[in-house]
C-alpha cells in the first residue's frame, strides 16, 4: 500500500482490465497477494473473493473475476461501482462473483471500510450454526470485541435460500447486520465477512478470525469458563493490531508473489 | 467434459487400454485427474476409487486398474460393463479393484448417476459407527439432504466380513441402501460412496462430504442445538452447487494435471 | 521384500556397514523407505525406530544406528543380534537406539513377528493415559482386534522412570505384555509399539493404528456409544489387510526412495 | 553450538550486524535455524522470537530485528545489554521486537537459562484461558513438571492492555512468575514464553509444550481422569531430554539452513 505515485508502473500494462487504469500496480499486485496467502492459509477455500476499495475513486472497488482465489493473477482484477456493476464495457461479458453485494454493499454503509473479505472459513462455520458466541480469546483477534453478529438470511429471504447473497438486497441486509463498527458478520451455514480499513488488515483479520475460532473451540472441549479478553483489551489490542499487521503482510505478500512468479515460469 | 467429438484425440493413443478406445481423451484425463485430486485433498488414502460412466455407452463405466489412486495414469484406466467385468480381452489379466461392484450396481439402478467415489473420508468413518446423523449444516453440502443412509453389512453378510464389497450381491445391497434420490451412502466402519450426475459434481461432493462431517463434528464439541440446513435450502444449494463445482474443479484439475506433467519428466 | 537372490545387488556396496553383508539390497532399501514413510505420514517424530528380522538369520535384526528415522539412508542401517547387540566389530562404536530392547526382546519371543515399529504416535499417547480402551472401528485397523494391552512402566521400575525401555529387562517385560497375539502395545506417556509378519504390513499398521486412534477420538466427541468392530470382523479385516497393504506400501515406498534420490542430487 | 573458536568463520563477515563481532558464526547460523525451525513447526506464526545468550558475554543476548521469524537471516541478528537496549550504535535505528523485554528480564534473573522463545503456540493458548493446568504426559514434556505458571497481565497492567510485554516492568513480573525453576510461562491469550540452558533445548522445549498441550486437549476429550507423569517420572524425563534433544536438533536445523541456501539462490 504505496503512498508515492510512481507512473511507470500505471495499470495501461498489457492484460489488465481497462477498467483498472489508473490504479497503482502495486495496489492490484496487493489484491492479488490477498489472494493467495488466504488460499494458502486454509481461510479461502475455491470459493470467496477478496476485495479492495480503489483510493483514488472511493465509489468503486477492486475484485476479480469471477474465479478460485488461489488463481488470481493481475489480468483478472477489474472495477466494480458499489452497487457491483463493471464501471467499464470491456469487463460486461466477464463471469463476475454472484455474491459480490456483499463487498458493495458494505462499502456503501461504512466509510472506515475500504477492504472486505467473503470466505468459507472452515472452524468458523460451526460457530454460525450453534449458539456459542464468536468472542475474542487471542490478543491478535482483538477486533472481534467490535463484535460479530450472525446473519441469519432465513429472516430476510425464508427457508428455501442456497444462502448465498445473490442479490442487493440481500447484500444491504448483510452490510445493515454487520452494522457500523463489528469488523466481521459470520453468515449462517456459510461463512463470514470481515472488513478492515486496509488491505493488508482485512487478510489479517480474516486469518485471526480463523485461529480465534479453532481456539475457542478447544477451549470449549477443554471445559469451564473461557476467561475472554474485556471489551478494553479487545479495543486496545484490535488497535494495536492495525499496526502490527504490517508485519505478516510482508512475509505472507512477498511469499505467495514469489510462488506466483514461479508458477509463471513454468 | 467435453461435447464436442475431436478425432485427433481418441484413446487409441499408445499405452491406453484398448478398452477405452472411441472414449475422449479428455474424459480420460478427467478420470485421472479426479483420482489425484481427492488424494491430494485427502479424502481418498491409499485406497478409494472413482469412476465415470461412458456417455457414449452408459452399460459401460470407467475405473482405473487397482492401484492408489494418486498413481493413476491415463494407461491405467479400462471400461467395465455393469457386472464390473472387462469388457476387452487385453484387460482379463489386469489386477482390477476388488470392490468395483460398488460402481457397477450403482449404475445399474441408478440412471441419473454418471459417476461414483468410494472413499475412506476420515472424518466420516466416525459418523458411520455412531448414532449422529450426518447432516448438511454448510452450503456447499446441501446434497446431503437428499439424505446419507447407513449401509450396515451385518445386515446382508453377517458379523463376521472385513466389511468390504467383495461381490455383486453386496453391491446390490449398497445400491440399494443408497436408494433413488441420495448422494451419498455411508458404510459403518469403512467410509462412504458418494454419486453425483458427473465426475466433477461427485468430486466436489466427496470433498464437501467430508468438509461438512469436520464441520459437524466441530459444531458437536462447541455443544447444544445445531441449526442444520432446512430440507427446502439444501436443495435449493444442493441445484446451485451442480453448477458452481466447476469453479473448484477447474483450479483442481488444472494443478492435478500440472503435477502429473511434471512426475513424468523426472 | 524379494525372494529370489540376486547376488549383484548384494550388501557389500561402498558405504554399507559389514554387518549386513549378505543382506539383499531390496530389504535395505526397503528398510529405509519405511522409516522415511512412517515421518512423512507423521506417525514418527524425530525419535522412533523401525526394524526388521534378517530373513537369512532369524536371530538378527536390522534396524538404523541412532538418527531421526526421517535422515536415515543404507549406510545407517546395521544389524544387531536378538540381545540387541552390534554383530560387526566394525559397528561397536556406532550410537545405537537406546530403547533398541523394543526390538530384539519382541524377535525373541515372537516368532511371528518380522519387524516392529515404535513411534510416539500423537493420537495414541492420550489412549495411554486415560481409561478408553483403542479398539478397531476402522476396518484398516482390524488387527487392534488382536488386543492393544497398555504397558504401565511404573509396575516394572516404579515411578521416577524416564518412561523408555532402556534396558534388556524392560524390554522382556514389554513383550510379556504384548503377548503372544497383539499386534501393537501400548506404552503409557510414551507411544506404542507396533509388529507384523513383514516390514510392509508393520508400516501399515502403525499408520492405521494412528488413524484409528483420531477416528475413535472423533467418535467419542460426537458422543454415545461407539459401534466397534466384532471379533470376527477384526479378525477377517486383519488378515484380508495382511496382503491389501502392499498397495498403500508401492505408492509408499516408491515416493520415499524418489525423494532420497532427489535429496543425494542436491 | 561449538566449542572451537574458529577465527576464519567470526562474524566481521560482509552484511552482519556490527553488535554480533566476535560471536561464533554457527552460533548465528544456530538462532537463524531456531526461528525457522519454529515457524516451520508451526509454533510461531509470524510473531513471536527466539534468543540466545552471548556464551562470550553473559550480560548480553543474540536477537533477530523484528521480522517474522520464518523470514530470518544472519544479518538480522544483532546483539542486546539485558536491558533489551542495542549494544552498538549502528542497531540504534533497526526495528526491535516491542516485546524483546520479555528476553532481557528473564536472563537478568535467571543464570542457569541461555535460550528464550516467546510464540503464539496454538493449543496452548486455550490452556490460558481455562482453568485446565498444562501438565507432562508426554515423556518428552518431563520438563513441564518443572511448572507452568500463568502469567495474567491484568494483576500487572489493569483491564485494558493489548496483552503485550511492552515495558521492563511487564517483563520483570513475567519473569518473576516464571520463576526459580519453572521452563515455560503460559501468557493469558497471548501464548508462552519457553526458557532452558541451550537453544537447542530450548526449541525442543517450545515444539513439546505445544505437542503436550494437544495431546491433553485430546485426552480430556476422551474424559475421566489423565494419568499424568509423576514429579519423579517428569524430572528424570526432563534430564534425559536435555541430551536427546540433540537428535531432532541436528534434524531439524539441517532442514533449516538447506532452506535458508535454497532460498537464496532463487
Amino acid at each position: 500500500m504505496n503512498a508515492i505515485i510512481r507512473p511507470a508502473r500505471r495499470s495501461a500494462a498489457k492484460g489488465l482490465s481497462a477498467s483498472v487504469a489508473g490504479v497503482e500496480r502495486e495496489l492490484i499486485d496487493d489484491l492479488v497477494a490477498a489472494n493467495r496467502i488466504l488460499a494458502s492459509l486454509n481461510v479461502l477455500d475455491a470459493f470467496g473473493h477478496v476485495s479492495v476499495r480503489d483510493p483514488k475513486n472511493p465509489k468503486r472497488y477492486l475484485i476479480s473475476r469471477s474465479i478460485a482465489p488461489e488463481s488470481v493473477t493481475a489480468s483478472d482484477i477489474l472495477a466494480l461501482d458499489l452497487d457491483s456493476q463493471p464501471v467499464h464495457p470491456d469487463d460486461e461479458n466477464k463471469l463476475l462473483y454472484r455474491e459480490r453485494f456483499i463487498h458493495g454493499e458494505i462499502y456503501k454503509v461504512r466509510a472506515d471500510v475500504n477492504s472486505v473479505v467473503h470466505s468459507h472459513s472452515p472452524t468458523v462455520v460451526p460457530f454460525t450454526v450453534t449458539r456459542a458466541k464468536l468472542r475474542p480469546l487471542l490478543h491478535n483477534a482483538g477486533f472481534l470485541g467490535l463484535g460479530a453478529p450472525l446473519f441469519e438470511i432465513r429472516k430476510s429471504a425464508g427457508h428455501g435460500t442456497d444462502l448465498m447473497i445473490l442479490t442487493p438486497e440481500l447484500g444491504k441486509d448483510l452490510a445493515r447486520k454487520l452494522g457500523k463498527e463489528a469488523a466481521v458478520v459470520l453468515m449462517r451455514g456459510h461463512g463470514d465477512s470481515v472488513v478492515a480499513p486496509s488491505l493488508p488488515n482485512a487478510v489479517f483479520r480474516a486469518y485471526y478470525t480463523e485461529i480465534n475460532a479453532r481456539q475457542q473451540l478447544a477451549a470449549i472441549s477443554i471445559g469451564g469458563p473461557i476467561n475472554f479478553m474485556t471489551k478494553a483489551e479487545a479495543m486496545t489490542a484490535s488497535d494495536a493490531m492495525l499496526r502490527a499487521s504490517a508485519r505478516p503482510w510482508a512475509l505472507w505478500r512477498k511469499k505467495a508473489l514469489q510462488n506466483l512468479s514461479e508458477e509463471a515460469q513454468r
